[in-house]
Formats: C-alpha cells, structure tokens, sequence
C-alpha cells in the first residue's frame, strides 16, 4: 500500500462531467490499494471570471481581498468532487488550505508555503477517506487567506507530498508530459521517461507549460518523485525525480526557446569596476529581472555590455539604461525586439566536453548567427535572429539525436 | 458613535454597480462617525448556481460538502466589497466564518450560532477599520465550514449585533419594511414603523419575505433593535424591537395568511385517552409538522379530529393517517386542498376582549364560513375556504382599521 498525491488542473476539472472522470480515476488508484490525497484546481475559467470581477469593482484591486475571492474556485471544486466520490459510495473530505492548515508567509497573490500539519489529514486517511485539498490556497498565521500564485496547484500537491512522505505526486494535465522540444515546431519530439529535477527548472519554458517551475524548486528540496501526465489517457508521463547515473549518460535532454526576450547593448563603456553593477542595478531597482548578460574583452579601455530583459520590461528598461549610459559617458544604446534565446539542457554536458561546438556548429552550418552565448552547469543560451527560432531548434534536436523513432 | 451592523441581501449586492452602491452606503454611515460592521450574501443568483452544480453531480449531495460548496458565494461578495472600500480610501477588511470566528453546531446547511469570538474584531474597529463579514456561514468545532440555511445571513446579522452589543442591526432588503398585510392583496396595507419581536414571529407568513424567522428569535433573546429597509431609499424601515406600552395599545398589528396548507380530518374517532398522540406521533415520526390541531367536543363516545399540515407533505400525511385511521377504527379521513389559513397577530389581544368576535363577525358578514379556529395569546388564526382569500385578508384589514392614509 502507497500514499499517492495526485493533482488535477482547472482543464481536467472543467465541467460536471470531467468532475466525474477525474472522481472515477481517483477510484481506481484508491481501489487498488493506496492511500489518497487528491489536490484540485479550480474549474477551467473560473478563476479568470473572478478576476474579471476584481478588475470590474478597482483597478487596482487589495491584495488580501484578491486571494479571499480567487480562492473561492477552488473551494468550489473540492467540494464537488468530494460530493461525487461520496455519491460513489467512498469516504471522502474536502480541505480548504485553513483546514490543513496550509501555512504560508503573507505575500498575497505569491505565498511561500512555510509548513504543513500532517495531523488531521493523518487520522482521516488512517480511517481510509480520501482526502480533497483546495490548491492554490493557504493561511497565514494571522488567519488571512493567501494565495500561490497561477498555477500554485502543483506546488501545492507537491508540497503536501513531502508534507505526508507520500510515495508519489501524480500531476495530472491535459499533454502527456515533458517533451524533448516544443512538438509544434519539431514534429518528432519524443517525450521524456526521466527527468532530473535540475533540468526540469533549466526548461522552464518548455517545463512551465506542464508543471509550475515553484513547485519544481520543492520537489527538489524535499526530494519528491512527481509523475507528471495527462488526465485523458492511461499512458505514463514523464517522472521528474533526483538525478541517477543513467540521467547523466544522456548529453542533451531537451531544446528550449524563449520569444520574449528583448536584447539592450550599451556601446563603448569605460571598462572600469563597478560598471556593471552601474548599469543594472537601476534596473533592478525597476523591479526588472535581467536574464543573459555578456560582456566583451576589452578594447583600448572601453567594452561592449549587452543584456537581456523580458519583451514586457522592454520599454521601460531602455529607457532606464539610455540614462544611465549617458551617466556613465557610454557612447550609445542599441536595442533589438527581435531576438530569440535558445537552450540546449543535460546533466551529461558536465562530464563532456564537446557539446558547446556540437551546438554552434550545427548553427553555423545553417548560418545561423550567435549574438549572445551564456553558459551555466548543465546548459548553454544562445541569442539568434527571431526569424530562425524554429530553424535553430530544429536543427539543434537533430545534432543531439532527440528525435523519437 | 454608534456601533452600526448592517446586512446587504443578494439582490443589493447583484452586481458590481450595486456592490459600489452598498459601498457608498456602508462609507456615508462611516463617515457619520459610526464603528460599522458589514455582513453581506452572495450576489444574487450565484448561490442557486451553485447549487445547480451540485444537483449536477448527484442526485443527494453529502451536508458537509455542499456547505463548503454554497459557502463560496459569500466569500466572493465580501472580497468584492472590501476591495470596493479600500478603492475609495477607506480602511476595510473581509472576515469569512472561520475568521471570525463564526462558532456553530454541526447540522449541515441549518447550523444553529454557538457563541462569536469578537476579540480579532473589536481589535479591528478599535483601528476604524470597516469589517466586511460573510454572512450565512459559520464555522463547527472541528473547523469543518457550516451554513445557516436560507436567509441565514439576517440571522449571521443579528447575532454579530448581539455579540458586538452593536446600537443597531439595520437590514437592507429591496423592500421598505413590514406591511400590516401583503400589499399585493391591500392596496392600503400601510408599512408597520415599530413591531415587537412576538409579533413578528407569529407574522412569519408576512415577516419571513423580510426577515428570516430565526434572526428575530436571535433578536429576541438578545434585545437586538432590527431595522428592517430599502437599500434602495433612503426611507426609514420597520423597527423590529421588545414590545412597549404603545405597542400593547394597538388591538391588531397585521394580518398574515398561508395558502401552502391542506386540513386532514379523521371522522368519528373512539374518544379515548391517547387518541390524539396515536395520530399525531406517526406524522412526527415522518418528520411531517402539523400546524393547526383541532378536536371537536365530544358526542356520544366519538369525536372529529382535525388538523393542517404542509402542502409539500399532503400526500404521505394522508396516506399515513388513513393508515392510523383504520387501526383506530375511526370512521373516515376527510381532507381539503383547498383552504387557506389567515391570521390576525396583536400584542393588544392579551388585555382587551372582543377581538376574535369583531373578527367572526367581519368574516361572517361576508358570507365566510370558517372551517377551524385556533387561538394564542396574540394570534387568532382561522382557516377558510381558499377562494375567500383575498376577501378575508381585506375585510380583516378594514374591520381592525389598518388601513394607511
């Protein structure tokens, strides 16, 4: 017998009749033997009309207020699904996150989990109910309702995992897991079995769209093993879990892209100290994150700083820097909106050398020009001309032999 | 300064135009100089919605989660409103049950009030916040959310002016307050200014459109003044309040009457000790509550037993009587769809004789033949004929001059 976790999104949970599917399939795992605490979205759209409504009354609605109403689509659906496994003839209860309690720091909007206590949810699946926990929601410790953040579900269910010491945390979806590219570009992308957790939050942007990179983080920390695959078919998915030798054999687990990034380069900068932190450091005081940063080999006591920051900072963070520059006696600012950083992530590019040149010559070989590289452990960005987004990708999964048979 | 509970039904809060209006309302009252507590519904409509998904999902849905599920409609309305608040600069806050804490029994969907923990809220008001309360909901000892049925929100009211010793509770309804009679039958039913609680209660036929029964038994016990009025006037309402001698002046406050009642009668019964309890207990035992009981004097060893039940429960009650009838060897069973039951309610009845005469004698001079008399301290109520309804209210309306100018 096993604890299972298993989450379902606001698509599985999307109508009375999806309701009934998702109750039918937490059935089955508790029939077979498990125990079972089932962590819910809320029903697809809900949410969003909620903050219709906010947005409606203010424009600028109160945080604590925005997470008492947001909450209230969960609250609705763990009671639905609670009531349809009842009607089924099985023990079941709901948990709002105050019931857990789920304790969170007081971020609204963006809470930290800070503790879960296991007691109550112990006893009741020790007298084998299946246990309905609102996701997404929390308490603080004054009492106030918080919320995690879109997409605060998985981390939830993960959390409650490493809460409980479940065996696994099934998150359920409507794509079948983790693939090695973006199946929209490359055709034969093939999905991915295993998946270490480190390359999990590298992909963040092919990772995001199944699984909220948050939770990641946790799984991560508590060591949780989460499944992560799709609510309408029986097939596995992909398991996201600690890194094992076979993980580390494989060069090149997946290709991202990201479209959203703009390029700033401020031009013939005085290469002294404490110039970079001059540049960006009003940035940050904008609450703008910068991503890649490159900075040349000097020249003749003046150097090239280039950078990146999301296409929705782009405006402002140009603005920003053009100030700056002039401060700092730059020679000018160049800007770029039509640029695409591509990934390569896997464990294996840390005991071989060799997968750098693979990625840029197979670029070069297409004529594809690099304008930025940035490197970590286990994976390397290149910033390339839109237009060849999907060209790069293509090509760079061919290089690596990621294409499934 | 006052303390100054009011409570928004769903149709003041029915959509986000009249949420700013409560709003607007609820700051006007602040800006007086009041402390305010606000208890609100869900905006009208959603709690039926609600509802319907669950019928959606099976045919009995299970009491706790269908609390946990209508629950949601109120927390949506006090984050709407406190948000609206806190838009216009003022200092607002939303409490669900369990904040409060709102402590309840544990009968699901009727939850009766416990006791209120005013410490968290008395700390609020002594800041000039404005608390936006959930009404309807509550909280059970094992944190479990609780509902207090239909219209529990006038009771959730009530209970928070009692526990606060707020100065008054004003209900805000989309009526103007109590009639002597429904106006729809007398064009010159004149609105009632002050009522005492007992009077209330026995016109719970008129009252209940206004004020749910059970908040005026909460008002009773705890000397709470409720002011029944329009949300949308500004004109004064009705005053539900203890009785005082001008009250006891007035022979006749109002005239209710019920046309969801059927009258049963078990023909020539054996008039022995414990006749009336072996036909009454049956029903109780199918829960089926009998309202009116009258028992003809006795001739020649038998008796006419008569009584009223429920519309809803005709069928099984009559089924069940013919059944006791035939164990008792009573003649007959007699029934009748077809009567109304009307009632005249004054405090004054207890100290001056004669008015169940001016009231026989108003109906008699009608041509209406009463069918069953039953009498308390400060309620005569008769059953007619149901095709002399409207004739009996308004004949009754005129004879105890109520008329309005």
């Amino acid at each position: 017998m096993a604890l299972v976790v298993q989450k379902y999104g606001g698509t599985s949970m999307g109508s009375v009749e999806r309701i009934r599917n998702v109750a039918k399939r937490v059935a089955k795992t508790y029939d077979a033997g498990n125990d079972m605490v089932v962590v819910v979205s809320a029903m697809a759209g809900e949410t969003n009309k909620l903050v219709a409504l906010a947005n409606e009354v203010c424009e600028f609605p109160d945080n604590r207020e925005y997470d008492v109403l947001v909450a209230a689509g969960e609250q609705v659906s763990i009671a639905l699904l609670a009531m349809c496994l009842k009607a089924m003839g099985y023990k079941a209860k709901s948990y709002l996150g105050f019931q857990v309690p789920i304790l969170t720091d007081t971020s609204y909007s963006k809470a930290r989990i800070e503790s879960i206590d296991d007691k109550k949810m112990r006893a009741d699946l020790k007298e084998g109910t299946i246990l309905i926990v609102a996701g997404f929601q929390g308490v603080d410790e004054s009492g106030s309702v918080t919320t995690l953040g879109r997409g605060g579900s998985d981390t939830s269910a993960v959390a409650l995992a490493a809460a409980l010491k479940a065996d696994v945390c099934e998150i359920f979806t409507d794509v079948d897991g983790v693939y090695t590219t973006d199946p929209n570009i490359c055709k034969d992308a093939k999905k991915i079995e295993r998946i270490s957790y480190e390359e999990m939050l590298e992909l963040a942007s092919l990772g995001a769209k199944v699984l909220q990179i948050r939770s990641v983080e946790f799984a991560s920390k508590y060591n949780v093993d989460v499944h992560v695959r799709s609510s309408f078919n029986e097939n596995l998915g992909t398991m996201v879990t600690k890194e094992d030798k076979e993980m580390e054999a494989v060069l090149v687990s997946g290709i991202a892209y990201a479209k959203d990034e703009v390029k700033i380069a401020v031009m013939q900068v005085p290469d002294k100290p404490g110039i970079a932190a001059q540049i960006l450091s009003p940035l940050s005081d904008a609450n703008i994150s910068v991503d890649m940063i490159v900075q040349n080999v000097s020249e003749a006591g003046s150097t090239d700083f280039t950078f990146t920051v999301p296409q929705a900072d782009f405006k402002k963070a140009l603005s920003i820097t053009k100030e700056t520059a002039e401060a700092i006696h730059a020679k000018d600012v160049l800007s770029d909106e039509n640029v695409t950083k591509v990934s390569i992530v896997g464990l294996g590019m840390r005991s071989h050398a060799g997968v750098a040149t693979t990625m840029f010559q197979a670029l070069a070989k297409e004529g594809i020009n690099i304008q930025m590289i940035s490197t970590s452990e286990i994976k390397i960005s290149v910033v390339v001309d839109a237009k060849y987004t999907e060209l790069a990708v293509r090509v760079l999964h061919d290089a690596f032999g990621l294409a499934g048979k």
